[in-house]
């Protein structure tokens, strides 16, 4: 078989995210393997690294699709320019490679990089507020850095799952949880080897609430002990969160 | 009379434009005149360094107000949170300040600085598309430095002008036009004493038409001296359109 990943960019907004799911219309993988059906002539899975939510974002996307060797008569370069050429203006393919058989974007990513904007300045941005959430309250961002430090390392984030019937294990690992203020905007950056539904939503809702002083940074350790989902913070918007890097093992590290 | 001058920010997607024109709805200055009357309790006229046109975008707008003394009863700050809590979140007031009585937005502005923002990348941007004009042939940036060295200085901007029985003066000087290519954007700044209508985008489409070789820089001098709107190329969308800055003289510069 052929193996061919692709790093890709989506503006989620109008889409009802990453997964293909019964009769849902407007998933992005819906509209990928679609062109992909068209470019080879019958139906090819395309495996994203992982779901991302209705409206949310993403900077750096990767999935991988396998064809027959002897049905794989497009380059690389052509593959990447049909697609541009027939997806709609918010979905862009960023490269194309070929890449070892055994490459799974999702079995083989190793971890996530996400990123949530807050406009917390004192005048709202205009041209990006589409992709901002925007806090009008002072947030306390040296609080939010204390609570982070209870989030990070592996732990079991139920309370921070949207279903609450997971069934699978809901321990994760945070690597680490970063916050840069530039130009009135905030940015969390997380970084885990993987995330429940909606956790990095749940956790920015969580982290505002602290840094609003409705919930103190000590607090994070019961609301982890806890294991219930009302006892974290609400659900951050999802306009404003942006996967922005997939990591693999260094040896299937698709090339950017 | 106490004058008030505002620097503001807008997002000119939805809007008919700056200026309010009778029944016309959905004018920047109609907006901002609405929320000066209910602050001040009757009519206020509001005067603008000058009209942006439907659809394009103002980084820096310059407008002031004068009212009676006795009905002066808001300090700058006080009028910049109403504007702000008042308008939809596609204007923004940056600031308030109190100037010279006989400080006139428009009539002493001296200079304007506008920018076009054309997406000529190999990948077309998403998440700044509604702001970027997409260019997909390849363009020659140094032929069309070449043609804005004929464009630049004093000259009858005739064939520029999209109101084609302009009755008053079409001469007009530009200081400089400059090109800047940053990440597949290429930033061409218009800095002149004022612009005609739709000057500074048929300026664009001639420019991108000779930057595809539809065109050639010398006939530019042929263009300007026919003073006959057929002659210049195409008029480039709003979308992609900002007015960046308007200056006044020294002693009148508001404080940004």
């Amino acid at each position: 078989m052929a193996n061919f990943c692709m790093i890709l960019q989506y503006d989620g907004t109008r889409y009802n995210g990453w997964q293909r799911q019964g009769n849902t219309p407007d998933t992005i993988q819906e509209k990928l393997e679609t062109i992909l059906e068209h470019l080879y002539g019958e139906p090819v899975d395309l495996n994203g690294s992982g779901r991302t939510d209705a409206g949310v974002h993403a900077l750096h996307q990767v999935a991988n699709f396998r064809i027959p060797r002897m049905m794989s008569r497009y380059s690389c370069r052509e593959i990447q320019d049909y697609f541009n050429e027939y997806l709609p203006a918010d979905i862009r393919i960023l490269s194309v490679q070929k890449v070892d058989e055994r490459f799974h974007a999702r079995l083989n990513a190793v971890g996530k990089l996400y990123e949530y904007r807050i406009d917390c300045g004192e005048i709202a941005h205009i041209f990006d507020r589409r992709y901002l959430y925007r806090v009008e309250e002072p947030l306390h961002v040296q609080r939010m850095r204390e609570a982070a430090g209870y989030l990070i390392g592996t732990h079991d984030f139920r309370s921070f799952c949207a279903n609450r019937q997971m069934k699978k294990s809901t321990v994760r690992t945070i690597f680490d949880i970063t916050f840069e203020e530039e130009d009135g905007i905030l940015y969390i950056r997380y970084h885990g080897d993987g995330f429940l539904q909606h956790m990095v939503r749940i956790l920015t809702g969580t982290l505002i609430e602290i840094g609003m002083g409705d919930v103190l940074p000590s607090q994070i350790p019961s609301i982890l002990d806890g294991r219930d989902r009302s006892l974290a913070g609400f659900t951050a918007p999802p306009n404003a969160l942006f996967l922005v890097d997939v990591f693999y093992e260094d040896s299937q590290e698709p090339d950017n």
